[in-house]
Parts: structure tokens; sequence; C-alpha cells
């Protein structure tokens, strides 16, 4: 008589994803032909560079002749691809070792699986609005009560808003495990060194941990403003930092990301090494490596050659982000983000409800964001829209809303 | 004050494989440059087939290009690729719907994060000796008790015995959860359709759901015995299946598998079509989707000369598992497995204990096996030989074996 894992039933509706997509496959079977122009899910839509693909082809030669041919790699990853990662760090001051970073399949299984290496009764305080991964994975992972209107019993919501300027302070109470992610999605908004400061002070202090998601890190043009984490003294001793090539290489559908669990980490009931330890026996046990190909990808995206390249792409992106925002202010919208994040994070005008604009900006201009209460309570009456997208198509997109939305 | 998951403190020692690897490389450093022969784990040795690795370059290729460059898929893989999979399906007389077959990364994550979607109170079974990820991942899950000499309480071990012919028969009791790897990994013992119907007669009475691994099914040659578990009649109502393209195609380091959740499955508290929508939401929500460019090469290999590469590299690695059964039962040792499976389950000379037997076929052979106890306590006394490697190095290994071990 075997039962299903009860806490799936207190996830309400979809995914968000999934549920922006059925509602603009629904919209393209009425509308047969109207050209759709996805600002939704922060999906990149440039070629990959020449260095990367030329990575990626060498991949596939290796695994072709006897001589170069591997299977089974370590499930942490290649030492080369670890140790290129460690030089980056290294350039922004941080000293890593390669056995602290494991390579992985992309940011959002480590974002999800992250939370299975603690206790079942951590207390978890996350951003609000934030990626839903984090929040439906600690449901999953049976850290919350029911759910009602898009907000779980015993999660800690630390909300983001137009007063701190999209980042919180630490939690007034005690949590165990802090979600930050910074460039923001989705607000774009982007962690300073002090803020930070303040979210080490209290993990240090009450022994949480803290999960940091730098898979944007690399729109960061300010220099002020830190790439990771581990650029605040004493990060080392209470954050896990999640990253990917995803956003900076075109990597969504290619799938490369990593994760850094220092040897310096401790816990409640964890000395230092063994949080890390227990990282290396999940992925160890439930994981088999990233693809031998991608990996020889990823090395090229880390080659000098490789990492101008990825400059490039970056930058085409954020030009996109500056004609959305520009082109939404013209109109008298108020916009946040854009500046050093893929994401403008906008008003709904009037105060509409994020899904209520959702339908409003399809239907009258043919474009899809992402409803802002989609990724938590505090987003309600905010949308966000993503800078990924050929320059055409962003520049049509954001024509369309100037010509089409009645305001 | 966070705390970390409490189970992870039950697991035994360290994974299996990881272990042997220490092992080995410990002997290497004081044995500098001798020439150990790996027949351990089960990694492939032979490069991917010319229609496969034209099928990554192409693979690589479309995301050089805008007009084909694809970012996020579907988490749950490609329509073609699981179009592709239905008709491989359908030879064998099986029906599949493309919603019912999952894309993933492969066979031991998706036998790893299986349980995950059933209740922690599930009393799991399994084949003893089995897989360690099928133990260690209950074991993170909160589904056993405490260890002790390589067996957990909580569990039901079914175990696999010269007397059984290494398959046993369902439980005595009830059980929610049963794990079943035909062609078996270690023992090499493929079950047969009366063998498996008695599993699915179990399981449809109790409404306990199989998780049956089919990693080795193309091992099969003698096509009276079944590829998959859906070709006993009922099995959709109660079974998983997990595969994968490592083994037949040589991907293990590629990464590439898939799990079939019929729609008809039922358990305890789930109606036909909600246990496959539980792992839908887990993939869409804890994972990201198979690279798209191992998908791409994932449809080489189903393609028509894919196919016949692919017979060729299984006929290249049957020849070596021959090579091994042959030479051992020269030797007086008695053999098991390796006629439809790439591995050969051997009895350790005089009843030696399995680890004892690992040390002494190092240092006395240079080879490298993986001892019968680390898949669970029936396998004491036995030893894993793999066929997975150059044909010369399988009989450089049994030569060695047939002039240095000291029986």
């Amino acid at each position: 008589m075997a039962k299903v894992n009860a806490h799936y039933r207190k996830l309400q509706a979809g995914f968000l994803f999934p549920e922006i997509e059925m509602r603009t496959r629904a919209f393209l079977e009425n509308n047969p032909g109207a050209p759709v122009m996805r600002l939704g899910i922060g999906n990149t839509t440039e070629p990959l560079t020449p260095t990367v693909v030329a990575g990626l082809h060498e991949g596939v030669d290796r695994l072709a002749r006897a001589e170069t041919y591997s299977g089974y790699g370590d499930e942490q990853g290649s030492v080369a691809l670890r140790e290129a990662l460690a030089r980056r760090y290294g350039e922004y001051g941080v000293a890593l070792d390669v056995a602290e970073i494991f390579i992985s399949d992309g940011a959002k299984p480590d974002s999800a699986n992250i939370q299975s290496i603690f206790g079942q009764d951590s207390v978890v305080a996350l951003q609000d609005p934030g990626y839903p991964v984090y929040v439906d994975s600690n449901v999953i992972g049976g850290r919350t009560g029911g759910g009602a209107d898009g907000q779980y019993e015993g999660l800690v919501y630390m909300p983001c808003t137009e007063e701190n300027q999209f980042f919180p302070g630490p939690p007034e109470g005690k949590v165990d495990l802090i979600y930050l992610c910074s460039p923001n999605n989705p607000t774009g908004a982007v962690a300073t060194l002090g803020q930070l400061k303040t979210f080490v002070d209290y993990a240090r202090e009450h022994r949480a941990v803290i999960i940091f998601d730098a898979a944007y890190a690399m729109y960061i043009s300010d220099r002020r403003l830190p790439r990771t984490i581990y650029e605040v003294e004493g990060a080392k001793e209470c954050a896990i930092e999640i990253s990917s090539f995803s956003k900076e290489a075109g990597f969504t559908g290619v799938r490369l990301g990593w994760t850094v669990v220092p040897k310096a980490l401790v816990c409640e009931d964890a000395a230092p090494g063994e949080v890390n330890g227990l990282w290396l026996r999940r992925q160890t046990t439930m994981f088999n490596g990233a693809s031998n190909i991608v990996q020889h990808g990823g090395l090229a995206i880390l080659s000098e050659e490789g990492r101008k390249e990825s400059l490039e792409l970056v930058a085409y992106y954020m030009a996109n982000a500056r004609t959305i925002r520009e082109g939404l202010k013209g109109l008298g919208i108020t916009c946040y983000g854009g500046d050093n994040a893929p994401y403008v994070w906008m008003k709904t005008p009037g105060g509409m409800p994020s899904w209520a604009f959702f339908d409003k900006l399809l239907h009258e201009c043919h474009v899809e964001g992402t409803p802002g209460s989609g990724f938590g309570p505090s987003g309600e009456g905010y949308f966000r829209l993503s800078a990924f997208g050929h320059k055409e198509d962003i520049e049509r997109a954001v024509q369309s809303i100037q010509d089409n939305l009645a305001l």
C-alpha cells in the first residue's frame, strides 16, 4: 500500500513557468499566428560564442577516439574545470580549494536539492518575491505547513519592497536557512557589500546557513558591487554559493553550474568540513556528474577568449534591459532593476493584480512577461520583464507596449 | 542554528565506488607504474559510435546558429526523443504515451530521486545484493533505522542466492516500494517473464509500487527474456521503469537516461495519473532537463544506423564477459551471470570475505574488481567482475588472474 509524499499535496498550482507556458499556448491556439514576444521566462536566445562551440566540439571528439574517451568522471566535476573556477574566484580575492567547488548540471537542481542536506525542522527564510524553486523544494522537503494565497505556514518571508529598495534586512527572530539571490531574480536588485555583511553577521551569530544564488553575477558591471558573497569577510563560515553558466554563456539548455560549500562552513551540529562532506555524499550518491562534453565547453567559457566573448554576450542582453527600462519609463511606468541585472521589475499600472496584467499585456500587446505575484506575495502588483531576447524582438515588444497598452 | 539532515549520519562508510577508487589509488601510490586492470566500476571504455558522434556534433552546431539555437527545453525532455523511445517500446508490444516518458541525466539520479515522491513511512524491499543507490537514497530519505554490517533496520532484504538462482520471490509480508534490477547489477541474473509476473501480481494485490531498473536491458540477447517490465500484463498499474543510454551507447560520462511512469500507475492514495503528475512536478521543480546537445545525441542512438552500431558495441563487451567467465571457470571458480548481462558474479575462492579478496586480487594480480558485500549482506563471499574494458585489457586481466592468483 504505497503512499505518495504528502508534502507534494501542499504545493499550490503549477510551477510558475509551466503555468505561463500554458496560458501563452492557449492564447496562441485562439489567436493563431499572433506574434507573441516572450519576455517571460528568462531564457537565452543568442547563439553560443565561437570559442565555446569549438570547446564543445572538442569535447565530442574526445569521446570519438579510444585514446581520449572517458566514461564516468568524478561526480563533483573535472578537476580542470574546478581549478579554472577557483582561479576566477581568486580574481575577486576569494581563495577556494577545488574540493570546495562542486560542478553540477545547473543552479536550479542545486538550489532545489541543497535543502535536503539540512534537517527537516529547519526554519527557512526567503526573499519575497523570490525564485519559486526555493519555496517549492522546501515544501516538498517537509519544512512548511499548508499554503494559501501563495504563502506557506512556517516560512519566514523577507519582503523586498520599494521602501527597502528590494533588499531586506535579516529576520528579527531566529531562522536556520536563509536564501538570498543577488543580482536578484525577479527584482533585478543587487546587494551591496554592506547589505550582505548584515546577513553574514546574522548567520554567524545564529549559526544559520545562507544559501546564496549568484546565477546572475556576471551581469554586474558596477565593480563596487560584490559578484560573490565570499567577498564579505567571514562568509565562508556560513554561506553556500550556487551559480551557473546558463546566463553568462547561453548554457540554459546545455546545463552546467556549480555550488561552493566551503570547508569552513559550520552549523549547530556540524564542525568545519562536515557540511562540505555531506554535499559530497549527496552528490556522489544521488548524482552522476555533469556531462563530460558540457564540462569541456565550460573550460572554453573560462578561457581568455571565452571570457571576452561572454562579456559581449552579457552586454548584448544588458542593452536590451536598457531598451525595456527606458521604454517603460517613457510611458510613466515605475521600473526597477535592469542596470546590473537582466531583469526589469515594473509596477503594474494602477496597481493592477499581476496575473491580470499578464493577460492584459498578452492580449493587448502580444507580450509575455512574468507576474510578480508568481514569485511570492510581495510581488503582487509587480511584473518582471526579461532582457533575454533578440534585440529586434525586444525593440518590437517595447514598441508594441508603447503603441497598444491601454493605460 | 541550522542542523544537518541527521539521516545522513546513518550512512555507513563511503559510497562503494569512491571507496574502491580510494583503495586503488593508495595501491598505485605504493606501487607506482603497476598496470592495474580495472574490472571494478562498470565504466564503458570504447569510443562513441560514428552516428552518435555526428549527432552530438550536430547538437552543438544547432546552438551555434541563431536560427536553430535553443535555451531551456521541457524538463521532461524533447518530444522527438520521447517519441523515439516510445517507438522502441512499441517493438516490445508496449504502448507508451510520450507523457509517460521522462528524459533525465541518467538512471542513477532517477533511481536515487524516485523515492522522494513516496511517503517517508514507506516500507522498502530490495534485492540483496543490489545497487547501493537504492539503499542509500532511502536511508537519506528517512525510511530506515540505523545501520550495522551493511544492513539497515526497516529495510526488507530479498536475498539473491545460488538457491534461487539470484532472483528472489516477492516478500512474505506487506511492503510498499520494491526495487528490482534486471539484468541484475551485480549478479548478472536476468528475470524471466514468469519471475517478473510474481512481483507484478504481488504489487497489484498489495498496491505496492515496483521500481524497475532496466539500465542493462540491451545486453539481453536471449529474446525470450523481457527487456522491459511492461512486457508483463498489468505492470503499468504498478511499475515505474528506469533506464539509461550509458551502457548501450557508451554514455556513462555523457549522461542521458529516462524514467517511465505510466498513467495507469496507482497506489494507496493516488488514482491513475497522479503518480505520473507527481514525477512531472518533481522534475519541473527540481530538475532542468538533460542537456539539449546530449538529447540530440540520444536521437542518433535511436536512429536505424545508431541502433546497429550500439548492437556491435554491446557485442564487444559481451565477448569480454565470455572471456572472463570462461577464464575463471578454467581455474575452477564458480561463476554466474555474464551471458545476458555485462557482469560476472564469482564466488570468492574458499569463501573468502569480499573485501579481503578485493585486496588479494589487486595485490597479486593487479586487477580491480568489486566486492560483493559492497552490494549488500548476501553479496558477502562473492565478487563482481565487469566486462567493460578494452578487449586486450580484459584478456590481460584474465591471464594475470590465471597466472598469479594464489588459490
